[in-house]
């Protein structure tokens, strides 16, 4: 068998870099559970029904079918999920009578799509999502919460393992729609579709659109531009939009959310957070809140956590289940950080220690120094050869493991990077606590 | 949108039987860490080329395509994994040139397989594996290595999670083979096949499928059923086998390493193995020690963890890769504990806190509440809403959390479950270690 080339679009990650996302992964884990979400996972497979509801996404689906299926056979139009709300609704429909509302979960899953493989695109990817489902009614104190516990999770990120530190732009489509209708305009949605471009083409090509494409008048059109470009780090844009002399009860209730969405975050995690009247969000599900989520410094990756408010997640008829929620894109967040070292793990394996070898006759010595670390949680190896000594070291060396244990439990253990080696008992001896398991290096150190 | 069915063979669980599986996967990846194994994840979509080189298993293969595949689309040969072992032995040749060897990897992971759905068969299911995988060499006491890290693993979920004990049953080819061979037999692999069958159709009939479909004389048919009753405890089986008479190179060399797995065992995890001569494996690239694994009471769910040693998992012409390797069914053990309420959770939700709410205009106060709680790790989440305390106390009380916080960050705390209520400070209460996560209850209580 030749060597295999890498499938374009399906990343793999190496020991080393699968801990940096591991301890990622634990920090996610963590804050969601710090909050009350509990996990849950869900098969890989939905219905392509259930799949190819929401028309755009269609092309991007994976159909799966067994190899040797018998002609009409069911169970076989089936798909790899590409997202975790697909599958959160259906969950929610089907397990309704066994969920306890408001139902807080979070789920950290692959998702696939068929997308072109490019630079920050990926056909498999994970995904961390937190949501928040209510049965028939979902207070608006959640639109706060959910941006709140993705912006510390980022915070912990930043703080604990190094990553760069995130912004979050949050709107409320209750204040652009609210705006919108004030200034006369029926199709609300279609100006939002439009100011939707404004990053990418600029504020006279949106300008343009609105006044060729649905005919306002340019007075309106400069209105709706005007909204879009205020951005502030705390309540002042509510100033700004009443500046703009437009009034709707809608547009109060976007202010008055969004507003309370930004100081709560002015509290919590000071300066991660901006009003940003632009954004809109494609999908056109979203009611109300609505975020988007850079990396400082990153802003090249897109969004790498966005989610919002939905008001009808599912329905089965008798109870609707509205929803907010966000996601974070661990591999889109990871994969570029990964890839140029600027995250990176100080070993690439777990162990501590290797237990060296003295002859092979005395290997159960070291697997009963082994096993006396290990009961006090202490990951280690036994020498897989009983080399002479200094081999037994580069064994340690080329792995990053910081300790080489010689002789019995009443032993002697060296610290390779010093060359220090002191007596030691294997019932008592503790490493430093920043040895004891791999640590997350940033900046490429 | 009706209410959706399950699908039949992917199995998914509630949140509380989640945490269960939580719990396991956390004590499996703590004990392959503690022994050096470092966590590897692979895509889920293999090459059907790779998939299918295994004869016997393709049409358990699902295959995977974009819906909107162009005509002649490369990339469109891919199906999902159906174990870990292949994506193994693909992911050692694609990056051997980055890896250590010995390279000593775990990985947890859903495996999909085209099956007819039946009890403890699943489409989709969890395994969590660990291999040793050597360049060109793999010294002999891996095979000793590496059950036993898994009977640590299994002994671990026994004494912390109370799931039942496990006991391995090991054999070793080159001991059947060395022993087929002393007896003049050439196709040993033809009478290893139909030992294989002792379990169903018991010592008779494999006799008479010796004689009659191999033409073996009655007496060494006779032999080869007699090793196969063999199953000891400790190392006696030597002397048993001795007994028969029979001689070859190969067979000593089988001996002395089973005796060497079973001695080895003894001490590091007594009474949880036994030497079992009639172990086979169907699958042909065992070349060494093999490993079966029952739950003690639920043998019927039949090996929860199998491996074993084979020379060749890879080879790209120049270098050869062999391994030791053995696999753990997660799904396949714990859906049956499950489903029947055996191994449950003490709660559904991860909060131990939650924090009452007296009107909408104080829940900021309750949320510097559980701020104050989590930056001490300690799970909690506010109240949805402002009902009156019984509600919200019962709000706890459906989630099984114990604790309900009145009042701010010098309030009191009510223990629900015996209505104790006294006052504590939220920078300084902490909840009895037993209260802080939820617990998994074994037994149906």
């Amino acid at each position: 068998m030749a060597r295999p080339k890498p499938l374009s679009g399906f990343p793999e990650l190496l020991p080393a870099q699968r801990m940096v996302e591991q301890a990622v992964i634990d920090i996610v884990r963590e804050t969601f559970e710090l909050h009350g979400f509990a996990s849950i996972e869900t098969r890989a497979v939905e219905t392509m029904d259930s799949l190819t509801r929401k028309g755009e996404i269609t092309k991007e689906v994976y159909v799966v079918r067994r190899l040797h299926a018998e002609p009409g056979e069911t169970g076989d139009d089936l798909g790899l999920h590409f997202d975790l709300t697909v599958p959160l609704a259906r969950y929610v429909l089907e397990n309704s009578g066994h969920l306890q509302f408001p139902f807080r979960r979070y789920q950290i899953q692959k998702v696939w799509r068929g997308e072109r493989p490019q630079e920050g695109r990926y056909r498999e990817f994970t995904q961390a999502d937190i949501d928040i489902v209510g049965e028939n009614t979902l207070a608006d104190h959640h639109d706060v919460e959910a941006p709140l516990v993705m912006l510390e999770t980022l915070e912990r990120l930043h703080g604990q393992l190094g990553l760069p530190p995130a912004r979050m732009h949050v709107n409320n489509r209750k204040l652009s729609e609210g705006f919108y209708r004030g200034l006369g305009i029926e199709d609300t949605a279609a100006v939002l579709q439009r100011v939707d471009k404004f990053d990418k083409i600029g504020p006279d090509a949106v300008t343009e659109l609105l006044t060729d494409e649905l005919g306002l008048s340019g007075q309106v059109a400069a209105k709706c531009v005007e909204l879009a470009t205020i951005c502030t780090e705390d309540d002042s844009f509510v100033g700004r939009v009443r500046e703009l002399g437009v009034h709707s009860e809608m547009l109060d209730e976007g202010l008055d959310a969004l507003a309370q969405v930004i100081n709560a975050a002015r509290i919590q995690v000071p300066g991660r957070m901006v009003a940003d009247l632009k954004i809109a969000r494609g999908l056109d599900y979203y009611t109300g809140t609505v975020y988007e989520t850079v990396l400082v410094g990153y802003e090249r990756l897109g969004s790498i956590s966005s989610g919002g408010r939905y008001d009808s997640l599912a329905t089965d008829g008798k109870r609707s289940y509205p929803g907010v929620g966000i996601s974070l894109g661990l591999t889109r967040l990871l994969m570029p950080l990964l890839a140029r070292g600027e995250l990176a793990a100080s070993r690439s394996v777990p162990s501590c220690v290797v237990v060296a070898v003295d002859t092979e006759q005395t290997r159960t010595t070291a697997m009963r120094v082994a096993a006396a670390l290990r009961g006090r949680g202490i990951a280690c190896e036994v020498a897989p050869k009983a080399d002479k000594y200094g081999k037994q070291i580069r064994y340690a060396d080329r792995r990053g493991i910081p300790y080489v244990w010689f002789g019995g439990v009443s032993g002697e253990v060296k610290d390779i990077r010093s060359g220090d080696q002191v007596a030691a008992d294997a019932r008592v001896w503790t490493p430093p606590k920043a040895d004891a398991r791999p640590r997350v290096i940033a900046g490429g150190q």
